[in-house]
């Protein structure tokens, strides 16, 4: 079987947004304005479990790859997870976005830093991800990012939507939506330029399609057992 | 045992730069003016397989360790190493200017970087220490990068002699040994506070003291390979 060419193969990773977890009846739910205070708290506190994880899951991306160039520009997600200070320039992060998203529904952040509402098959899911970061090649765990193909527009949906659904909810909380929607798509650049070069015959580009979804399976993952544990109605 | 007072236990550990490879005849050689270009082009050569396996090295720290904070610290490492381009600021980073002194003593970029002169027994030792880096506690990782406690002396010598005895080598060259001397100093600092926080028993500061002898050990095995395949005299 022939390769498919550069655009072939981009449609077809692009086309796997299909059973991106915007479509999961949980998220439906969320962004659908139907969500309790309890379901948007439990959701919170789940995904922060996702968020902490991600610095990690990257960072064994960069313990596995040769390439400088690569690590010059796979680093910048470390920095916009973790927050930095460099040279004057300042970025408290990712991570203490979420936890003040956190504070903005209504949970401590003493209450979300020690997990006490992660679900276990969101930490299983999660755990997952990363150890298929720590043990795959690194073209195919930068692969496994592509879900920022499709993040930008969940985000944009959690901005247009939650202020109108959820006036409780503080608007400075929203803001690590508002900054991902500008990093997800500068990220995705970086893995969709390595994915389409690195995946160029048709069993390869067949992999990293199955990599992808391995990763949509994550995310669909998480949300099915936070719609088992909190319900979506 | 009881254990070792927090001065008392740096005390011992500073004690272990009696094997540090400053000490190592293949350097005394280098260091005192004796080498010929051949035997500073091997070294130089060989090292950069230490240089290019650093950021690995701490990417895989990184990948380890769940305190965000102290990852905030250590990716710095990652940055002096690869280089960075972040808001302005801009640093072409050690592996490059590893790269520079590697032309100042008449080596192309390319027979650097293709590792043509990369002797085994070198590559065996650095990639013991990385592979120790990706499986130990992060504890022991950090502890295991004390050896900076005694990396400014040795960078000092090598920007007090080696002018004198290689007048033949570009001063610009150098850059490298004049970067870390501040580098080295500020990094261990972080690298010291947590292995002093963290190995608090008796048995945790032996503990201690052999993985930094572990990568004495490696540095020192670096230097043997060369010395065997380059001389001492």
């Amino acid at each position: 079987m022939n390769a498919w060419s550069r655009e072939g193969f981009e449609a077809k990773l692009r086309e796997r947004g299909r059973s991106y977890h915007i479509h999961h009846p949980f998220n439906v739910m969320l962004n659908g304005g139907r969500a309790t205070p309890q379901q948007i708290r439990g959701w919170v506190a789940n995904r922060f479990y996702y968020q902490v994880s991600i610095p990690i899951k990257d960072a064994a991306i960069l313990a596995n790859c040769p390439d400088r160039d690569v690590r010059r520009g796979w680093v910048q997600r470390i920095l916009d997870h973790d927050g930095f200070e460099l040279g004057g320039v300042k970025d408290d992060g990712g991570i203490e976005a979420w936890l003040r998203l956190a504070q903005a529904v209504g949970l401590s952040r003493e209450e979300v830093l020690d997990q006490r509402h992660l679900v276990p098959a969101v930490r299983f899911a999660v755990d997952a991800y990363v150890n298929f970061a720590r043990r795959a090649p690194w073209q195919e765990a930068v692969c496994s990012s592509l879900t920022e193909l499709f993040a930008p527009e969940i985000h944009r949906q959690r901005l247009a939507t939650w202020p109108a659904h959820y006036p409780w909810i503080e608007p400075e909380g929203l803001q690590y939506f508002r900054s991902r929607v500008t990093q997800a798509g500068r990220d995705v650049e970086q893995g969709l330029a390595i994915t389409l070069d690195h995946f160029t015959t048709r069993p390869m580009q067949e992999r990293a399609l199955e990599v992808l979804q391995f990763k949509l399976d994550i995310l669909w993952a998480m949300n099915d057992a936070m719609a088992l544990k909190y319900g979506t109605s």
